[in-house]
């Protein structure tokens, strides 16, 4: 067994979008890339991240039944878990932030469970830059790939340590506005090429229903989204592209550029599932024959024969 | 030899972009088509339009070095050509339209050439739907494919006109936004569906930067845009698409679906070109080299093995 190591929040969003509205429901970086990595064979995932005593206890058993290890997760007394509300424009493309409150967040020293302090691969879901870094600096043996994901807020606010960050990974995942932010270059082509000078090896840009680019030195790989009659809820999509594409990488234990190809189609189909419901929903109750018949339907979709 | 019928108009643009700005130079979508087509072998293509007695004798003599027949070019005298000018915005993707002069379109009959009535392959370039009704009906022999290239100006002033027309063709490409408004579906999987209602069997969404889409039935099939480092000048990008869609199919003669994904291909590889520079200038020089590089560098863009 490989073993992949997740960092990222455990929290409560409360979503709306065009279809609806939630109330507080499950949500988080580290909860999507955990469900979405738990599809692999051959994986042993654990989530480094913290919590109030205000959490559930039926979200925790549902993350334990998918076999994450969750000794990483702490439960602070008496706080409260982190929590973001926002509501998505028409086009579904966009959305605005209503709350934010960190709570638990705001304090958060992540450990490394022991065993998992050599793990194959290391997932940096978006958090603060430094708790990213804290994570990094715990691993007593240089992992085989580490990733990051993260978003334009830390770039806001916290540009030099975000820098760091990336200055020691290997991957990094980000969605297009961002790359073209942290770039200061509109073209992705050449917005690539900049953030693979800060840092990482590989860099996938994130396009949403737009599909996702890896690039690679002088190499590019493109993989669509699957056209889908409805997208119902974008939250986590992100996150599950970068479980996916984690997932696959620790799972087949390669990191050539062709497998890392197939890790962003991975990825992608995974995130094609999580639109089609609020939340986790569609990602709690993910069969083998959901996952490998998309799986199918992507390659037809892309297939050519010149 | 396979025919391919090509209407739509010639035209002089006036561009300007982030980059620059031109005087009135060459433009016009039978134009683009007709230098997207002349990249295959194996088709004979005609241009049905008309023109001023101001219309250079270089760009016509540039034209019929590409060996395309233009007894189909209908020169008035004492009339102006067909002139736009337009203004592209900061991201590339939009425009707003400065000048429109009909001139010579306002009262154009198109009148087939006789050896043309009997083309395998029509492509009616964007142009008022009464003009690419009047070419269908003249056509002696049912053409083995008729494909249709439109914009939402029709769809504003002309939708019971372009009605008649989509119900007559067998191809349909349209942008992302046409589709959304000509469907009133905002979803691309539902709007195709809708479409194809209407009339054609195969439906391509057009999403610029984002790459084409193919629907048949419940067949889709997805080519990227390559990414490129700087897009100059989209104008014609859309026609020179359509020019490669049909291009291909005329010089192959083979309607089938798979050969249908290879046309998206091949139109998406010369609009990769046509952004490059101002007008149809990067058009006019592209070698055979430059066409099948690029074919190279798409499958490299696109293959996976999962």
């Amino acid at each position: 067994m490989n073993k992949l190591l997740i960092v990222g929040t455990v929290a409560f969003d409360a979503i709306e979008t065009p279809f609806g509205k939630t109330d507080k429901i499950l949500g988080g970086a580290a909860t999507y890339i955990g469900l979405s990595a738990s599809n692999f064979k051959n994986v042993d995932s654990a989530i480094v991240s913290v919590i109030g005593d205000d959490f559930p206890k039926e979200h925790i058993d549902m993350l334990l039944n998918k076999q994450i290890d969750l000794s990483g997760l702490e439960t602070v007394k008496g706080g409260k878990t982190f929590f973001w509300s926002g509501k998505y424009h028409n086009d579904m493309n966009s959305r605005d932030t209503i709350e934010t409150q960190l709570n638990v967040l705001e304090n958060f020293n992540p450990i490394v469970p022991e065993t998992y302090k050599t793990a194959d691969v290391v997932m940096l879901g978006n958090l603060h830059p430094l708790v990213q870094l804290g994570v990094i600096e715990q691993m007593t043996k240089k992992p085989k790939l580490v990733v990051l994901d993260t978003m334009d807020f830390w770039m806001d606010c916290a540009l030099a340590e975000l820098k760091q960050v990336i200055a020691k990974v290997d991957v990094i995942t980000i969605n297009d506005e961002e790359a073209r932010q942290l770039s200061g270059e509109y073209s992705l082509v050449k917005a690539a090429r900049v953030i693979a000078e800060m840092g990482p090896e590989y860099v996938v840009i994130k396009k949403g229903e737009h599909g996702a680019l890896l690039f690679h030195k002088e190499k590019a790989f493109f993989a669509p989204a699957l056209p889908l009659e409805e997208v119902f809820d974008p939250t986590g999509a992100g996150d599950t592209f970068a479980g996916g594409f984690s997932g696959h990488i620790a799972s087949t234990g390669n990191i050539s550029f062709d497998n890392m190809k197939n890790a962003v189609i991975h990825g992608s189909n995974l995130a094609s599932f999580c639109v089609e419901k609020f939340g986790t929903e569609r990602m709690e109750h993910l069969s083998k024959e959901d996952v490998s018949f998309r799986l199918k339907e992507f390659k037809e979709l892309t297939k050519f024969d010149i």
